[in-house]
């Protein structure tokens, strides 16, 4: 296994395809592995987090760069950024400043099961949203 | 942490929210944490995944159900799917059933490190694609 063709350690230019000027961006917590959340960024926000060191998305919903935690102080600390096979997705192994990734206080988004009667949450809160967004206050994430 | 309020047992109708009738899927490896890859499904892809127990995505460039490995041999069985919080993205806990999920010969399709300098690989190959689709075969996965 693996033998055939050893590691290269060749760098090619990358080439990343967006879709409508997108890209999705998976989270994954660098020490649990776990999977914190998926985001979308565009090319500004891909060169912020490599700039910056900060995970950054590109909001749908509020059309503008969001640099993950920046309500919260939840950041996410980038420790490498992957590219998959077709060049149409990006993996980010991060690491966390606070105690849960997700606004809705968990610490990965993925807190529900889907079960054949419907979504069953699997994990505890880590932290208690309303004092961390205020009442009605909500971090977007999409 | 977590104490104030205590693990939820108690199930809801699942809401998902598709884009252009699609729902990105990412799988994890149950057993390494590895994330193997991302996907699409679409309402009939979902279904079929869990009726089945074996990942099948919708493929956007062949605009039909795409059971993966079904070329390959090399399938994902789903150990769970879990939902995030917006309702928009599926993580699926699956195991792979051979020595690659990429169609590339990688373990995982994210077997590139996007550097300053461009990409560059991190991982060696499990697998001679050629020998397993065919000299100009391809899995296609978008």
């Amino acid at each position: 296994m693996g033998s055939y063709q050893g590691l290269s350690r060749q760098v090619k230019k990358m080439e990343l395809k967006f879709e409508n000027e997108l890209i999705p961006a998976v989270i994954q917590d660098r020490r649990s592995g776990k999977v914190l959340m998926l985001g979308y960024m565009n090319q500004a926000a891909i060169e912020q987090t490599q700039s910056t060191g900060w995970v950054t998305f590109f909001s749908r919903s509020r059309q503008k760069l969001w640099v993950k935690g920046e309500t919260s102080g939840h950041r996410l600390q980038v420790h490498e950024v992957r590219v998959d096979c077709d060049g149409d997705a990006l993996l980010v192994q991060a690491e966390l400043t606070g105690p849960g990734c997700c606004h809705k206080g968990y610490k990965s988004c993925f807190y529900r099961k889907v079960t054949p009667r419907g979504e069953e949450v699997i994990a505890e809160r880590e932290f208690d949203p309303s004092q961390v967004y205020g009442q009605t206050g909500k971090e977007s994430r999409s």
